[in-house]
């Protein structure tokens, strides 16, 4: 039977009469039909009929439909109203912005606006660097994409990126207090993407880069960090680096093994994977083998068109060895997937060595089934919710910012990087450290001060 | 003594002897130094002592000072504590970010993140107008500057613009409803702005246009009209206009006579003289004389350097006048200030023929100061919150926006603009229309109601 999901779920307003067993009857269609029924609330009850929303998960839209018709089916029972519960959390738009001070009178009006507000106007014209203090630039930051690598959904443009870009700002606010707004760029042009962020920069405290396909992620991020004097993250890169090191980290302790002694294949040498055998490097990691769509990087391979791609090439792969995937699997130690859904096979993990960890990232199919993973591997962490070791950007980037602003830093160095991993690794002690318990669930709330703390630490 | 303002308010935290008298003696040391008292708050009341709030209102930066030091040098009072009122409403900035749903589960992460997320994504791929329905799209306006001509202070750059971009969303939000959020752009070339606004266009249901120079704000304005699919709208051109016609629309019906019949004089020929203008054409006025820097506008003066101004100059002073403002006010009826204070004199005003119109809106200090110009005319108004007939465009763009936006309008028209002037004259009945009452309170409830209602009625 196929997986239902909250996010393939449905409300249904249902009519029936008030008598004993109906309310089975509608239950027991629903899941002869293979929905999962969740919250079942009372709407109205009279003496002949009761009318209740009940919640479906189901496991995509036809499923739901599915799933409405088998109730729709039943006789003396009516469907008044069926809403897809995704789809009604959207509607409207995801955020909403507020004034923090109430607005009721002239005294008001005075000073948040004018005459009052040119004094503050003029004290920042004065002194650029109270701007921090005395407007939203000091907690505020731009989350800009292209719409070129929007999830696993890829170049959908600017526009269908925008409940991605709203979703991000959400999750800023909610677990770092960070103050995010969308801003989606019809350009897929570095230059113009470079130029348009540089000139729309002056109010923000921060630009979170996101979903920008590579290699032209790497030039729009190198640029802007040199241009400008506040911060800039590409959270595809960095973030991902940055929680699965945290979680390698605790792998490691697991295991009890040094990062430095360990064979790693990463497989996809995009933004995420270019990001983590960077922070790995950094971090002590010594022998990295990156497999792209050509196979195993390899510093002589003349389709090492980009720069950042030789160089990583360069940097990795020192045993010099050529050849595909599965090639690179025997004897490894760690497998890290952010490439495509079940591109290894079962061998392939029979191939790594003893207590071997599979960080498998694919969204939201991940490259190897942890159920099958899990019969060879010590440790395994996907990207998805639903099973043990979630390797979620959130537990990074809210806290990454808040320490960011909250600093006044002007660059996001590879210490504060590996600071922020420690940060999160920290936050499981010995005992709450298991195979399944890797990283601390993304609604731990401790999470994103210790990174805060953590990154403003770093001196 | 110099006028106070609760823009120069001062909040005291005072420690005073628990005795009687002696509040006494801190609130006739604030009088004698020509502060205004506003709110008293206890603190805490102990037996010795009690610590008091104590808010002033003051002239200027140095009339608090000097407040604050007349309680000082009181013997047995403390001075524990000062704060700027104004700059403690800036402090982090007056607006915020947050999401419209809880985010306390697995299950609300699916739906509002990923991988529910994903599903809307894909329909506003399919259905690029669903973005509308489903992303703050339909609500949302980005307020651009560039900082060039910011309130009284001119070009002080985009980052010192920022509280006034904020104080308009936070005006947007509280009185339309619309999710208005700065961009502050760091550049002044017209070309850079049309295209980075047009770049970060995409997730925007609208854009407001403010603070940016004439003659640069025309061709700003026009060339991302003709180029976007949301409206745009320059609220110092239009929103100013539009207000000033309602609060004609007004005067006229107390002084019972048409805008066909009347000489207008108009001082200033930037960004709200020009709309201005236009806009009383467009309303039925046949004979406007437009004063700019070089006195009164005539289609034969070389001067009329951009295309804009000699539009201008052709399509006014229809008797074709020469001379200085003050020929221009010989016989006019209806005076419209948008330039700078103190520029009519009482001899200007009392030269206007009887029932005479005085809109003297250079802010803070008007073209004349209404204590004169009330000697000779029969309706003044200002920019002032201090004064009867504040014209003030917080009385038009959040309705405007919420129209704009609710109806999908893709430009602003004249027929708007119209529609939206007589909407807010309309809100006062004949009972409540006096000189000294043409416009409604910026706090009428009503008003943003029913300007977004007449700019969507109109076809």
């Amino acid at each position: 039977m196929a997986i239902t999901s909250p996010s393939y779920s449905v409300t249904l307003r249902v009519k029936l009469p008030n008598e004993p067993g109906k309310f089975a009857l509608v239950a027991e269609a629903i899941g002869n039909a293979g929905g999962n029924l969740g919250a079942i609330n009372l709407v109205s009850s009279a003496r002949t009929h009761k009318v209740r929303d009940i919640v479906v998960f189901a496991a995509n839209e036809d499923h739901e439909a599915a799933v409405v018709k088998a109730v729709e089916a039943l006789t003396d029972i009516d469907v008044l109203q069926v809403s897809d519960r995704t789809t009604d959390a959207h509607i409207g738009g995801k955020l909403e912005i507020r004034s923090k001070h109430p607005l009721v009178n002239h005294d008001d009006l005075s000073m948040l606006y004018t005459p009052g507000v040119a004094r503050i106007c003029k004290r920042i014209y004065e002194n650029p660097e109270s701007a921090r203090r005395l407007t939203i630039k000091g907690n505020s930051v731009a989350v800009v994409t292209d719409g070129t690598a929007v999830l696993g959904l890829g170049d959908i443009g600017p526009l269908a990126a925008m409940p991605v870009m709203e979703g991000k700002a959400i999750l800023f606010k909610e677990f770092g207090n960070v103050d995010a707004y969308p801003i989606c760029l019809d350009t897929k042009n570095v230059d113009e993407i470079v130029e348009t962020v540089a000139r729309l920069s002056p109010g923000f405290g921060g630009i979170n880069l996101e979903d920008i396909s590579a290699p032209r992620c790497f030039d729009v991020e190198e640029r802007l960090a040199e241009r400008l004097d506040i911060p800039v993250f590409h959270d595809d890169q960095h973030g991902t680096a940055i929680v699965l090191l945290a979680a390698i980290t605790n792998a490691l302790k697991i295991v009890k093994r040094d990062l430095s002694d360990l064979r790693i294949v990463i497989a996809g040498a995009g933004a995420a994977g270019t990001a983590i055998a960077e922070l790995l490097l950094y971090a002590g990691a010594t022998d990295i083998v990156v497999i792209g769509r050509n196979g195993i990087l390899h510093p002589d391979d003349e389709r090492n068109a980009h720069p950042k791609r030789l160089k990583l090439a360069e940097e990795t792969n020192p045993r010099r060895i050529r050849g595909s995937l599965d090639d690179a699997m025997k004897g490894a130690d760690v497998f890290i997937g952010v490439s495509a859904p079940n591109i290894v096979g079962e061998e392939a993990i029979a191939s790594m060595r003893p207590d071997a960890m599979v960080f498998a990232m694919a969204n939201p199919i991940p490259e190897v089934a942890p159920e099958i993973a899990e019969r060879h591997a010590r440790i395994v962490a996907t990207g998805r919710s639903d099973y043990p070791n979630q390797i979620n950007n959130v537990l990074c980037f809210p806290g990454l910012f808040r320490g960011l602003l909250d600093s006044g830093t002007k660059r996001v160095t590879n210490e504060m990087k590996l600071a922020a991993a420690r940060a999160i690794a920290g936050i499981l002690s010995d005992d709450e450290l298991t195979d399944d318990c890797i990283v601390p669930s993304v609604f731990d709330k401790r999470v994103a001060l210790a990174v805060a703390s953590a990154v403003m630490a770093v001196p």
